[in-house]
């Protein structure tokens, strides 16, 4: 029987000792029967999700989690919202990441987030959407949550040598950046003129469109520009179903990851209860996973936001909670798979340990488990009890090979 | 509060079982209570300084130590050297190890070491520092400990392509090397040709020099010569602390050590009692130690090289001895700085095993401790008790990185 393996993500679990719970890590504090017993069924360890000491984003522990290597693949954060927003990026396509802001007629940034604009957003991105600039470059505009939206543009000549026209995180009160080039191609010239001509777009448009016009009439901040950061060049990767010859599912809430999943070639599965947040639907994500396999899926990926919330909000107990509840839904489909039949890994894409309320460069608890897969003995589940074991200090892609080894799919080197 | 960090650098500690101490490590033989309590606070392992299986100079550990790839930064002994002389090294130079050397009017060398010269090495240094050759370069010489001279030349299309005139360790009655091009380009051809010129002017300046009438009279042979070898250019990588923002300060007795620190951008501090033999003054460095780190700095690295000697001459007690002084030292260190405030590390540049009486491809026992630093629990201190930890393995710069991002100060990859 052909072999299906599931992959847990605990997104940003890993952590530091925390005085709040006896100098225990969360994982370490938390009751987690179920992930405890997996990790004595196969491989286990910390593993780093790049390289030792170095802090990822959620973006980049990702790639290494589906078998990139970022140092390789990584442009910028505009591609990857793109992928999240569910452009299909073509060759030659430059991406931004863009925030809905308030400007005045100099273009005087009054508000980077135009009062965290929610509503409306839709209208606005589709109103901007499709439209050419003089060369006859496409412009592709999708809301995401709240003020944010991706933008990609589509031509001949683009580049990603130029400056973008977001002043930056901390500068109201800052012009729209005049876009320049950094280096002397003519492609650089070329697309510095056409985010300049873009900003002037998207002014002349948006300042007119019937959502400001209410947002006006109720004392509201208009979204009358979209502040552009973040560019990167489509990424040439190959799909890593394509690659491996397999298919593959993820359930996800957060846009970044589902982003990455469906630039790898995985089937994405969302629902509005899998929120991304403390509130997010544990138990539906599992079920959703469980008929994934059943339908055959050889990679279920499933990812779980909240973790990484309660260490960027300095919330340990909160984090405890988290990871009991993760380990309740490791429970649920325990009960509902084989485990002859079907590995289950689990790991994280970084650590957000709460003292730090960030990321860090700790390795994260990971493990590989399964009838036919090598054990360790373990006393424990959680950063301390998993250094001796079989995978730490492994990086996320040679965890993501391991799994595919196992699903038999690693072409053989050599003869 | 702020984060510091103390490094701790234990020169050529590793070792392997040794016969003498009825099988044991001289570290797993020491009586070190300081050391296991701080590798039971944080994280241990062995530590490859480069690669596992590949023995590392002084020099290249500690580039390693200090955050540098030595397959990307290292290009020969002599730039070291020449910041081990605070020559501060421009772009284009090129830099070699010297020896103060015999020869007689034909240039047969009759002691590669001038009878190990180490009196008057300084005037003579002198003598030649400054003078410049036919095409205008500039010869930059500074004495260190002994026979040895820190040579660096200073002009335009140097290269560093080219045979040096140090016929190698084992040749008295050879003649001074007729310096050749290594390569087609004209800046070979030039360089060899003023090595050569080089050569001509120590002979006649250092001949007629007073120091070396003096030594004529008293029966000792001349110092008329300057052997030169490790050739290479100025090394371009960035100092790690304007790359990772932070001050630093090395104490230190070895002057390669002081060469690499500062470098690195660290600020350097050396008394007449930090002799780098077994009768250094380990206090002494501790205080300064400490002094250092209550006046703010970031980083303090502390450099022992003990322990390397012991290794290199066979003394398997000696380096027990030397091992229970420098745990002696950690104690003086841990009543005078909080755990809290300040993180202590410890390695080495390489293993230094008795039996081998030189340098080993072994990996470096290695910790770093803090209140807030993961914590594995362990049962002794030395190369034996520390595989199972969470360092295992790992390289020095992956070392160096993990002590980095503690202090908070590695950039995020990705967002």
């Amino acid at each position: 029987m052909k072999k299906q393996a599931l992959l847990l993500i605990a997104d940003g679990m890993g952590d530091l000792p925390n005085p709040q719970l006896d100098g225990k890590t969360p994982l370490e504090y938390a009751h987690t029967p179920h992930l405890t017993y997996l990790a004595s069924q196969g491989l286990f360890g910390n593993v780093h999700p790049v390289q030792a000491g170095v802090p990822v984003g959620t973006d980049v522990g990702h790639l290494a989690i589906f078998g990139y290597d970022p140092y390789e693949v990584y442009t910028g954060r505009g591609p990857i919202e793109a992928y999240g927003a569910e452009i299909d990026m073509l060759p030659g396509d430059i991406a931004f990441r863009g925030n809905f802001a308030t400007v005045d007629d100099e273009f005087i940034v009054l508000d980077r987030r135009a009062e965290r604009i929610n509503v409306g957003t839709h209208d606005l991105a589709e109103a901007v959407d499709g439209i050419r600039l003089s060369n006859g470059t496409q412009v592709i505009a999708r809301a995401l949550s709240a003020h944010r939206v991706a933008v990609v543009l589509r031509g001949d000549g683009l580049s990603e040598k130029v400056t973008t026209s977001d002043p930056g995180t901390a500068k109201e009160g800052c012009k729209v950046v005049h876009s320049t080039p950094l280096d002397d191609s003519i492609d650089a010239q070329v697309t510095a003129q056409l985010i300049n001509e873009l900003s002037e777009k998207f002014y002349s448009i948006l300042s007119l469109h019937p959502v400001n016009s209410a947002r006006r009439q109720n004392k509201q901040a208009p979204a009358n520009m979209i502040l552009l950061r973040g560019i990167g060049k489509e990424i040439q990767a190959p799909k890593v179903t394509e690659k491996y010859g397999i298919t593959g599912a993820c359930i996800a809430g957060d846009r970044t990851v589902l982003g990455i999943a469906r630039m790898s070639g995985l089937d994405t599965f969302h629902q509005p209860s899998f929120t991304a947040g403390f509130d997010t639907d544990f138990l539906g994500k599992a079920k959703v996973a469980v008929e994934k396999l059943k339908q055959g899926y050889d990679w279920v990926v499933l990812h779980v936001k909240a973790p990484d919330l309660a260490g960027h909000d300095d919330l340990p107990y909160v984090k405890v909670e988290m990871a009991e509840k993760f380990d309740q839904m490791v429970g649920f489909i325990m009960e509902h798979i084989d485990l002859n039949n079907c590995y289950i890994g689990y790991t994280s894409d970084h650590s957000t340990p709460c003292i730090r309320r960030d990321h860090s460069g700790d390795p994260v608890p990971t493990f590989f488990a399964g009838t036919d897969v090598r054990k360790t003995e373990l006393h424990g589940f959680g950063e301390k009890y998993l250094n001796h074991g079989a995978l730490n200090n492994l990086t996320g892609r040679e965890f993501f090979f391991t799994q595919m080894d196992y699903l038999g799919v690693v072409p053989k080197l050599g003869a």
